[in-house]
């Protein structure tokens, strides 16, 4: 029995060894940037002031990221309740492990304003056409794809790709872009690493005097994640603009370089990723700390209500 | 002999295990907001380049956190040569160990403005009612103690919450609060680390256009730690308000995600502490190294002179 | 034959352990502040937008650190296709070992403007009267070097000392220098590093307007370093001034507090360093990420071609 039991075992851990490389994948992403009429403040109200903003400040026609099924078929489903998802602001969550090729078809449908688009990805590790940012007379084909134009970016999650990261425009356009909203996040987990329960994508910008979170100011605008008490919940906080802020969720900590923390600095296009298993319930404020900002708009609501059946 | 040592030794190592839960301790804190009168120079001078500063551009009328003993009994005393004592801004240094209740007795009395007030707490766990920041229809009374009212926070001081932590008014009045000096700071200590010699509070945050430590500007305003040769000197340092920071001590460093260091970034509601050996003579300038912080009041001095008694 | 070769690592060793303090240095440093034209662009133009800018925008008369040889006999040459030389802005990378004492013997000859001007160092161990910081009435002649007269800073480069760090005037006329370009950095490796292929020195700054590296604005006018690929290439990055900065490079990766990164925050006067083993071509920007910043100028080029000849 003893010897079943020894044999079991190192037949799972050889599995587990090789099980990496066995799995590693190429990961089809179709991307295409795309006009949008964007509402950076749907229930036009700040919950907590009982300010009210008309649709005039609040609108905007702008160009975003949208995921389609292969080929550009047709438009992913948006999924309203999950954070990251593919409903413009931040642009489609880009999902890998470690070990995979991840391929980016993008397409440029910027029927708005008809300009140049790029994409350039952080974390990843990719060969210098795959890097997307344009230099006159050096950089190729990636780093200016014509409306209308496709172009594959190539990544590799290497080990150093793990955690999360964001992607944004990165072609002459890039600062017009980056106002408008053209900007996405990846994840991507280690090989071995469980799936969270919960993953909570918390993109720290800023848009027409707005400071939002994906896109949106003030709590019920901003995404509302839920989780359960045991739950894993995982947070990728991300950031791009000209600012930098501090990320608070109250009631929560983490571990950060041997301390743990509650708030943390985080400045444009800088990312980080904790992951908290959830324990305590309430409707808990995540917040950028610095006054001014929450003032304009960057704070949201994380309800945590009853227990996870199968809790780890 | 040997077998009598082995005893002791034996003993006092379970002694040691037992020793943290045995010691743990529900600590009471009675403070309230309280209106104060509020110089942010009493000296009305910067030493360094002359310019003096007139008492209509530096003081104010505000309210703070102020310590009072059981019930409210009585005002609790100032130790004006300490930092982070009861003097006003930032509020009393609330003082705790892993393992610990907190329990803080909050009263508004506030008869300056007649505002709602809150505490809210980083770095501890409490359950919802004890979060303190206001979401209409939501949170509870601890989010909005009217005047005249009280309310007890009750924070349990885990693991996570060993550390230097800053607590601030969370209610619908935060940004007036916080421009007017309504928070304070919290010092927890695992259960084995030994008490410093010194340990110095510093609260950057800014005031009336000033750029404040502990709500004064420039040095002999903001606070003159001192300290001995061999002394242990443990160094809180916290933030609030709208700016990113840059400490800096001159003459020392220390260790900080695996690197030395003697600047480093903290920005609103982040917080950081070190402890020090103390091995120079001087006086030394601690300041926030942003120049146009600085140039508005962000320093201080810390003199080191002489040696311990008994240094470590 | 075993025991032989026992004895040869024994010695290998014993002389591992000694070498350190047997080969600890005094390293003089001759520096001097003086008068100096510099331009911000020398090429007038930003390669990506192209947008061109006149010489009344960018050029400026100030006063830097520049290195002599021993005595102030003569100038030391500068060495224009490397970083952090003795061009201007920053002043001359002073190197050292940890072990190391390194006298800095200092002049101030600003007959541009005939202000006292002084040295501050960050990272090193020193006596206050080292510091370098004006304290009317306290520090000492270090804190103030009168045009015409010198002043040597005495140094201890302590194991807390390795790494990247600025130094820069902390006279009374500390503001006005910083504008002008007054400040430079130190590289210290431990004992036992080896010296890297490629050293890399990213200055951020602020001057006249324009987003600096290494005192200049835009592509083609900040340093564009070369490497190949299996070099070992540090990058030393730092910071003065009033604004908080986001140093990325494109196409790489480095590790910071236990996560792998390709941004990082740094704060003025924070500094930080770091390695890579090169390992793809391409024309990477390495660029401060804060949009405003980047529009401003915080730009360059690193250009990898071509294999080392021998590659670690």
């Amino acid at each position: 029995m003893r010897r079943l039991a020894l044999a079991v075992a190192l037949v799972a851990f050889a599995v587990a060894l090789v099980a990496p490389t066995a799995n590693a994948k190429v990961r089809h992403y179709w991307i295409a940037a795309v006009p949008a009429t964007w509402d950076i403040m749907p229930t036009g109200r700040d919950p907590i002031t009982g300010q009210t903003f008309t649709k005039d400040q609040t609108v905007m026609q702008t160009v975003v990221y949208r995921r389609y099924t292969k080929n550009w078929a047709q438009h992913w489903p948006n999924y309203p309740t999950k954070m990251g998802d593919n409903d413009g602001i931040p642009g489609p969550l880009i999902k890998a492990r470690v070990g995979d090729t991840i391929k980016v078809h993008f397409r440029n449908r910027d029927t708005l304003r008809n300009h140049p688009h790029s994409m350039h990805f952080h974390g990843v590790s990719y060969k210098f056409p795959s890097d997307g940012a344009w230099i006159p007379g050096v950089s190729g084909p990636g780093s200016r794809v014509m409306p209308g134009r496709s172009f594959t970016y190539v990544l590799e999650a290497k080990k150093s790709a793990r955690g999360a990261w964001p992607y944004h425009d990165h072609s002459e356009m890039m600062h017009e872009s980056l106002d408008g909203g053209l900007y996405g996040s990846m994840s991507i987990l280690s090989r071995v690493e469980r799936e969270p329960d919960r993953e909570n994508v918390v993109f720290f910008s800023s848009h027409r005097g707005f400071m939002t979170i994906n896109g949106r100011a003030f709590p019920r605008n901003t995404p509302t994640p839920k989780a359960k008490i045991g739950n894993i919940v995982q947070w990728n906080v991300l950031a791009l603009g000209s600012d930098h802020h501090t990320f608070h969720l109250h009631g929560h900590r983490w571990r950060f370089a041997g301390q743990w923390v509650d708030v943390r600095t985080i400045g444009p296009a800088e990312s980080f990723r904790f992951r908290i298993r959830e324990d305590v319930e309430g409707t808990w404020f995540y917040h950028c700390h610095v006054e001014a900002h929450m003032a304009a708009g960057m704070q949201g609501f994380y309800e945590v209500r009853g227990r996870a059946r199968r809790a780890l």
